[in-house]
């Protein structure tokens, strides 16, 4: 029998990345990376709308750049592993999220429309757009005012990133725009239109971005009303009430995709995916117990599990979400890697860097090594992680970092494995939040940027939670989880699979180095992560702590009030 | 009339240094400094004892490099001035203290005895000898057992460079020398000593280091048995009970003195005093109301008060200590100049060296540059400036730094300007402690290395203590005090002055430029100022904290306690 092959598409931030894999093992025949030619639009608009600037916070990417990575990185895959089109068996793709766009209604983005192409509002917002925060505030007060069961699902509070505070800025700010919207989507869904010439949307964004649920789907029209009169029939105008699952197909390749990919038309598309929640098949991981924690610049953590369960501070829980038939549950820390990246750039004096020069390294790998050196607790140091706030448990943007225990002799490698540090006691609040509610957490799963390079990290994490961790073997599991879904979607009669847990079955695999915690240092981090909870309470807990009024104090020194 | 002179000879760290001084006005007419050959003993005994490894924590000099500094620096001051021995009406040295020495009965350091030279506890032990911790904490635990009622003249706790916590610790450790030790005096009266044939004690470190008081004396041989039954005769075997005043004369200038110095024999040589104490004389300062700051690597606050008032965690207060007629007040910060320097050497990023390189200043004077173009409160950063423990008001070496409120937008100049805000916050404290207790402080008078280089410091001490800063004229004001009270010493009959009031009228003056607290900016710093003190109470007056602790597990892991 001939090789069978997926392609898996991941929607990053500033590029698209295809992957050609071999659906019986998983490996990865080829990669290809598109840049996107717009990239991050946050300063001011593309040409001719240059002139356009665009306000603080915003964060907005072209679609054109989608379709581009289709036309540009997929047929390049099948060219560089010499993979006949008819070879694959399906194509699926995951994205960041909430990345959202208001279309017509037969899916043109409304930028690329002449005469809105100069509106900002027209343009896609990109996850981190976060000029929604004060729509944000709006939902969670009106959604906690009317007790709106949905709430705790989000751990009590819904992100300004999230669909409905854009949606809800659109409004506010360019009614026009709201108005000649016939659609809102997902990128994710977008992409897929464009493949398949069928608008579907996937469970997953629907239900970690969109408040919808299996049970009871989206908020009802009573709250949207109370959010503004406007919005009342938002669902049913300019989104569907059809959710489709994650796993299964999206519609296949109409000709018009099929000559921008240079796949075969008819070829299976797989529903729209995330790319936080494909990790984990990606990892291995299809069965309650084992947490998937995806690192890069933020963590991202997801855990499956049988039963519903209220756990505190968690961004989502969603009904089939991650993986059909179970409860997929999503928490976050939202600095770790550029936190790293910012000790590194901010706080590191030249010795270092002319280290790192020396040896030809980067200046992580001196400092890692500086660091590795030291025994845990011998720094004397702590810190609290919150240079970019806390996503979880806590919820809270306006919280900053810590660091605790400096004297003359502290040098720059143990800020800086205190940071590491850090981060690891973040984890484990998470872990313990998901244990106290029900929800187990035997051992874990590391992917992403960060953890094949760093094992200094992988230890800290391994030594503080008091779980094995392992890494998955692919270093760009979205990818991958794109084309594994990719595989369900064809199915069995294809030459895929019949279900998510059989593809990563047969398509994930972990590398062999695990990291075991050792016992005297997890007894030594257990005294830290005792403080660690202490000053994480007491700043973060207090509604009117100190990291607040250093906030409001900040604003009004920013904004000349009272000040000469 | 020709015009008169007063040599004064500052005894520092590294250095001694001589300045002769006009008596009419306080011109410094000539300077001249002598680098310790020796310098500061803190690895190795000088050859040929350099096998002699010190352990952790000891700091020694050696007493010959004081009689070289009087042997090079005082000859050169007078050949670069073309001034004649015989218009020098006084001498008068200051010292670091506690700095102590063990010598004979005639004065001979042990540590110049052939027999004696490899024992490091024969050396004079350095103010900043620190390890003679063990032995302070037992003076103070008997002493708060015992109720010793000179233990609240120290803010109730002794510190570990202090007199009999160093004089026990040569008992402890070399019981031997103890026993050969016919005298243990501070190194301000040995080398008065030398200069004048005649054993005197001066009344500020008898006052201010061996807990002597004007009304009290010395503690009493019962407390001094319940330490030790060897030490029950401390004062009288080893010391002495008739203390000199301050501002009076020791002796003149024996013939070998006169030789040494190349003055006259028979020149009129002043009672011992210390750097800090010196200084606000020096700094124009005479009468209640006006605190000294001196500044440098530490803070050290003179303060001048009609009656005796219990200020919370004072370093001293001694009845006639700093000028006579008056209490003297001392209170301290013990990490100023060095935690900026620490954040210069060991936390800027390289961006920042380069342009001090390329524009040929300090990096400290970019990083001021950056930090003045800040408004108060706009970094959103507060920190504790504990970086070497805190010496007022909680008095307690333990303690550790702690920074607040980075993200990932911080840079290096706004930590650098909220360490210089932590000093004066620190500072605001001392200055409310006083004013709480009943002594009231109307302004302020700088002194030191770090005034006359920081606008910016002395800006931001003003609008956070709210008071007028000045600064005082002299870059040295330790030598100029010292001549000042050689002045004194020298009285009116030849020249020289009846009182240090009336020297310091006449020879001490403040820099034209003074520091007016803006309003807006002390509002602001006055929240900041709460947050800093909340941060204060909480980090700092919890005997089990979160510092404390990290101390404790900091301890075990360096130890290998419980650590693979």
């Amino acid at each position: 029998m001939t090789a069978r092959y997926a392609v898996g598409v991941d929607f990053g931030t500033e590029s698209g990345r295809a992957v050609l894999v071999d659906v019986a093992d998983g490996r990865e025949v080829a990669t290809a990376v598109y840049p996107y030619a717009n990239g991050v639009i946050d300063e001011r608009l593309p040409e001719p709308f240059d002139n356009v600037e665009l306000e603080a916070d915003w964060a907005l990417q072209d679609p054109a750049d989608y379709l581009r990575t289709f036309g540009a990185a997929v047929p390049e895959v099948l060219d560089e592993a010499g993979v006949d089109a008819g070879d694959v068996i399906g194509i699926g793709i995951d994205f960041t999220a909430c990345t959202m766009l208001p279309t017509t209604a037969d899916g043109t983005p409304l930028c690329h429309l002449d005469d809105l192409r100069g509106e900002p509002h027209a343009w896609v917002k990109l996850w981190k757009h976060h000029a929604a925060q004060p729509e944000a505030d709006r939902i969670n007060a009106v959604a906690a005012e009317r007790g709106e069961p949905w709430l705790q699902r989000y751990g009590g509070k819904i992100s300004s990133e999230w669909f409905f505070a854009k949606t809800l800025q659109i409004l506010d700010e360019a009614p026009e725009i709201y108005e000649r919207a016939d659609r809102l989507i997902e990128a994710a869904d977008w992409v897929v239109w464009q493949l398949t010439g069928v608008e579907t949307r996937n469970n997953c964004t629907a239900g970690y971005k969109a408040m919808w649920s299996k049970r009871d789907g989206f908020p009802s029209p009573d709250f949207f009303a109370a959010l503004d009169p406007r919005l009342e029939n938002v669902v049913d105008d300019k989104l569907a009430r059809s959710i489709s699952q994650i796993g299964t197909r999206a519609g296949v390749l109409t000709e018009r995709a099929a000559a921008l990919t240079g796949l075969r038309r008819g070829t299976p598309v797989a529903v729209a995916n995330v790319d936080a929640h494909v990790s984990a098949p990606a990892s291995a991981v299809t069965a309650p117990g084992t947490m998937v924690v995806i690192m890069g610049t933020s963590n991202c953590h997801i855990l499956l599990g049988d039963e519903l369960a209220v756990v505190e501070g968690m961004c989502g829980v969603v009904e089939d979400g991650v993986v059909p038939g179970l409860y997929g549950y999503e928490a976050g820390q939202s600095g770790v890697g550029d936190i790293f990246a910012w000790f590194a750039e901010r706080a590191v004096p030249p010795e270092y860097h002319e280290l790192a020069r020396t040896r030809g390294v980067d200046v992580h790998a001196v400092l890692e090594e500086e660091a590795a050196k030291l025994r845990p607790g011998e720094s004397g140091l702590i810190a609290l992680d919150w240079w970019n706030g806390n996503r979880s448990v806590l919820v809270d943007a306006d919280l900053s970092g810590l660091v605790v225990g400096m004297t003359l002799a502290t040098r720059a490698p143990e800020i800086y494995r205190a940071l590491l540090e850090a981060t690891a006691f973040g984890t484990r609040v998470i872990v313990d939040a998901f244990e106290s509610a029900g929800v187990p957490v035997t051992s874990i799963v590391a992917c992403g940027g960060l953890p094949q390079r760093n094992e200094l990290l992988m230890q800290i994490y391994a030594d503080v939670t008091g779980r094995e961790f392992s890494v998955a073997a692919s270093a760009q599991t979205p990818a991958l989880g794109a084309a594994l879904f990719a595989a369900v979607a064809a199915g069995p009669e294809l030459g895929g699979y019949a279900s998510v847990a059989e593809a990563s079955q047969h398509m994930a695999h972990l590398s062999p180095r695990t990291f075991e915690p050792v016992d005297e240092h997890h007894a030594i981090y257990s005294e830290l992560h005792r403080e660690y909870v202490r000053l994480h309470d007491l700043f973060g807990r207090d509604p009117d702590g100190v990291m607040k009024r250093l906030r409001a104090i900040r604003r009004r020194a920013r904004e000349g009030v009272g000040i000469a």
